[in-house]
């Protein structure tokens, strides 16, 4: 069977690494990503051997450092049976009618409005959803993490009520930009922030509020989860229903901080060091006057990646099962080990 | 030939790294580690393959996490031809008399005093002083990062006065105990900082001063170098020396920072995102006055590994030319890649 072919429009933080994620799969293969700058990113694309497309405008400054460019972003997009857009956040809906006029199926990231189409996705929880579909948006990486944890929980116990505290990295590590520096900053104000519902655009039945801060950090986000299920059941059950999920590590081995978990996913020789996983803190899963908490970190810059993966899968109808398709993407990338 | 056999004493930030890098090579291997706390490392080590050494007194503690033990750091170094003892600064002169009672040659890292032992060692500068020595210290990272850049410079152009001011990373990006958070500390007031003048152990008759500052940064060191040549030269002379020598790497793609390299480390597929090279700013190479300026970055987690893989070569007697060691390290462990 032929594969499927899959652009990748913008190479930044997820771009380059779903790039990278489909690569690896054998149902699928990246015809072309897209660049506007010819920085490192972009030498590194050429070094891997992706096809480079840039804007009209952008010819003369890849020209120059020496990058081969294989074309116009329109000229990947028709070459594409799926784009997988990794524009920055609020960019992407500009897309739409591009992809619209080629007849190309598009996937776009959380960073996203959930009015950008009408499917919001995550592998666990509404995989068949997508199945067939034209046009996906793969929910944020905090959005995903709370999926990841609250979809088997309601499954198995039935979930009455969350309640989730999300203290937010502030940027991501190769960011030379974004603040603060010093400070824990309120996001928003005005309760709830929008991470928490944002779960129902997969969920609509959960019943969920968030708060959300900054800290002045770069490796992680980390939600303060607290759970009133239906029925009863103790930590330890919990504890192996997580250890069941298939993108969910539990973590112990002495770490009580987002930065041991980077340095974990260094030692196990990850690429970019990606914890793709939601990482449950073991010890934290506990039981309090009937209510479920546990504390849960989460890789803002590669949790949404196998979702994206299994989101092509679905729209492209490469494979109907859910729990099939999640199995092969982990196994391509090395999820789980 | 019998590969030469390899114990690393101490399996934290650099005991890791030199491991996996001794892994890399044909002519060595690896007989153990040794850990004292059962923690995600030790969890890693195991996964990896690499016999586990503890202390007496931890055998319990390893027994409960579920991680096999090898035996005790005694019996280790006695099945070693040589122990790269990568253990806490001023902690590896306390066991010297160990090394010496099982007649073991041994490494030290630049966290130990340059009188731990006669010969302090960089592979571009004085391989030939450790060749068939018992005893050898690596030096630091920002010292190993000095004589590579000066070590070039005085072979070819003389090297009269260097001035360098060291903006240290505070901690490594595991490290959730070191500060400072915000501030920046004069390490320490008086001048000169001891970093410079370390470069003399190496090369004696350098003239060289250095100060020293921690900011609150993980991922490198930064260099500001200002070197009076004995004769003249451009910039462009001093970049393509640069760009000739092993364990430099010339820095563009529009990279102004320590995070955009570690960054560029990541999507290189660096292992644990190493960037084992001196990085110099390539745009920052100039004359001015006569005098030669430049900027580069040092990776203190990496830049002394391959350093400790050619020591052990010298010192083992596996090759009698330095260049010949460096170029079979670096290409075991991709560096230049």
């Amino acid at each position: 069977m032929a594969k499927v072919k899959v652009a990748v429009n913008g190479y930044g933080t997820i771009g380059k690494r779903v790039a990278d994620a489909v690569a690896l799969q054998d149902d699928m293969e990246v015809i072309g990503i897209s660049k506007t700058k010819p920085n490192f990113e972009a030498q590194v694309a050429a070094l891997k051997g992706y096809d480079i497309y840039v804007p009209e405008t952008s010819k003369e400054a890849f020209a120059k450092a020496g990058l081969k460019v294989a074309g116009t972003i329109e000229e990947m997009i028709e070459k594409a049976d799926i784009v997988v857009d990794c524009t920055p956040g609020k960019i992407g809906v500009t897309n739409k009618a591009l992809y619209e006029k080629a007849g190309v199926k598009a996937i776009w990231q959380g960073g996203e409005s959930k009015d950008v189409c009408p499917i919001s996705f995550n592998a666990e929880a509404n995989y068949d959803q997508a199945y067939g579909a034209d046009f996906v948006r793969v929910v944020s990486c905090n959005t995903t993490g709370l999926c990841r944890a609250i979809f088997p929980l309601d499954q198995k116990y039935g979930v009455e009520k969350v309640r989730v505290t999300i203290v937010r990295r502030a940027g991501d590590p190769g960011d030379i930009k974004t603040g603060p520096i010093d400070a824990l900053v309120l996001d928003p104000v005005k309760l709830p922030s929008h991470h928490g519902p944002d779960v129902k655009t997969i969920m609509p039945h959960i019943n969920i509020t968030s708060a959300a801060i900054k800290a002045p950090t770069t490796f992680m986000h980390l939600h303060v989860l607290n759970i009133k299920l239906k029925k009863d059941c103790t930590a330890d059950d919990v504890k192996k229903l997580f250890q069941s999920r298939p993108r969910i590590k539990l973590i112990d081995g002495g770490i009580s901080s987002t930065a041991e978990i980077i340095e974990f996913g260094r030692d196990l020789g990850r690429s970019r060091n990606d914890m793709w996983e939601s990482c449950v803190f073991k010890d934290s899963v506990s039981i309090d006057d009937g209510e479920l908490y546990f504390f849960q970190a989460i890789h803002q810059e590669s949790d949404v990646v196998p979702e994206n993966v299994d989101a092509i899968r679905s729209m492209m109808k490469l494979e109907m099962d859910n729990l099939k398709s999640i199995e092969k993407t982990n196994k391509a990338m090395g999820i789980g080990l």
